[in-house]
C-alpha cells in the first residue's frame, strides 16, 4: 500500500462524477479519474475495481443500513410500520447528499449498464430487507412482499425527491410515497 | 438463411435446459446446445445471440402480453383491479408450463448472471405496463407504484407456484399474493 491518501474515495467519486458528466460514461477512463481527483491510478485500483463502481461504493454501507435500521425496530410493530420507520431513518443519510444524488441520477439514467447495476444494488437491498424480516418471525411470503413495498417505495420515492429543488428532506418523499402506495393497493 | 427447422426455438431452449441441468450453465456451449437439439451451431445464432438469450426467448413476448392486457382493460376500472386483471389473464400462457418454469427457475436462481437477467427482464416488464398506466391517464407516480405492486406480485406468486408440485394454476397463486400485498400494506 502506498502513502494514505486523505479521503481518496470522496475525491475519486466526486472526479468521476464531474468527468461522467462531461464526457459521459463511456468516454472516461480510471487513469483520467485519477488524475482529476489529484491522485494515482494505483490508488484508484485500490479503492474500486472499476469505473462503474465508483458510483456505487454507499451500496454495501447502504444495504448494511437498511438491515441494521429495520433489525432495531421493536418486533410489536405491523410489518410495513417497521418498512416506514426504517425508510425515515435510513432517508437521514442522504441529508446533505441532494446535489451529489441529482447528479449521480442523471449519470445512471443515460446508460444501460449503470441502470443494470443499480438495479441489482436495490435486488440486494430488498432481499437484505425480505431476510431481517424473516428473521424477525414474518412468514416468507409476507416478508419479501413487504421488503419489495419498501423497496419500490424508495426508488419511486428517491426519484422524486431528486427530481425537485431540494428543500424538502427526502423522507417527506417516502412518506407520502408509501402513502400513495398503500392508496393504490387499497385501491382508491 | 438455411432451410427452415420446425420449432428450432423450442427445441433449441429445451436442450439448453437439459444441458444446464446436467453440466451447468457456465460448463455449456451453444455449439453442445445445437448438437442436442440436432440442429446447427449457424441456426442456434440465427435464433439466439447467445447461450444466455435461450433462456430469455420469451422476454420481449410476454412484456407485450402484459402491456396489450392492461390496454386492453376498461379503463373504469380502479388501477389495483386493471392490474389483478392483467396478472390473471397473463398467468394462462403459463399453463402448460409449470415443469418447463420450475427447471428454468432453478437453473436461473444458480447463477449471478442469469438472475441479474431475470431482474432486467422484470424491471423491463414493470416499466411496459407503468407506460401503459400512464397511457391510461394515470398520474406517474400513481402509474410507476401501481406497475411496481403488479410485478412484485407476479415475482413472489411465480416463485410459490413454481415451488409447489403444480396441480394449481398460476393464476390462483398470483391472487393470493395480491391479497397478501394488499394485506402487509393495510397494516394487517
Amino acid at each position: 500500500m502506498g502513502r494514505w491518501q486523505p479521503n481518496a474515495r470522496g475525491r475519486l467519486e466526486q472526479a468521476a462524477l464531474e468527468l461522467y458528466r462531461e464526457r459521459g460514461f463511456e468516454q472516461t477512463t480510471a487513469a483520467q479519474i485519477a488524475e482529476r481527483a489529484g491522485l494515482s491510478e494505483r490508488t484508484f485500483f485500490r479503492h474500486y475495481a472499476d469505473k462503474r463502481e465508483v458510483l456505487f461504493g454507499g451500496a454495501q454501507s447502504l444495504e448494511t443500513a437498511f438491515a441494521d435500521t429495520l433489525a432495531a425496530i421493536p418486533e410489536t410493530a405491523a410489518p410495513i410500520d417497521a418498512m416506514a420507520a426504517t425508510l425515515e431513518s435510513v432517508a437521514e443519510l442522504f441529508a446533505d447528499r441532494h446535489e451529489f444524488a441529482r447528479q449521480r441520477q442523471a449519470v445512471i439514467m443515460a446508460n444501460t449498464e449503470l441502470r443494470e447495476r443499480e438495479l441489482i444494488k436495490l435486488a440486494s437491498i430488498t432481499a437484505a430487507l425480505a431476510a431481517t424480516f424473516r428473521s424477525r418471525g414474518l412468514s416468507a411470503p409476507a416478508a419479501t412482499l413487504t421488503a419489495e413495498a419498501g423497496s419500490a417505495v424508495f426508488r419511486v420515492g428517491f426519484e422524486r425527491w431528486v427530481d425537485q429543488p431540494g428543500d424538502r428532506p427526502l423522507a417527506d418523499f417516502l412518506r407520502e410515497t408509501l402513502a400513495d402506495l398503500k392508496a393504490v393497493t387499497a385501491g382508491e
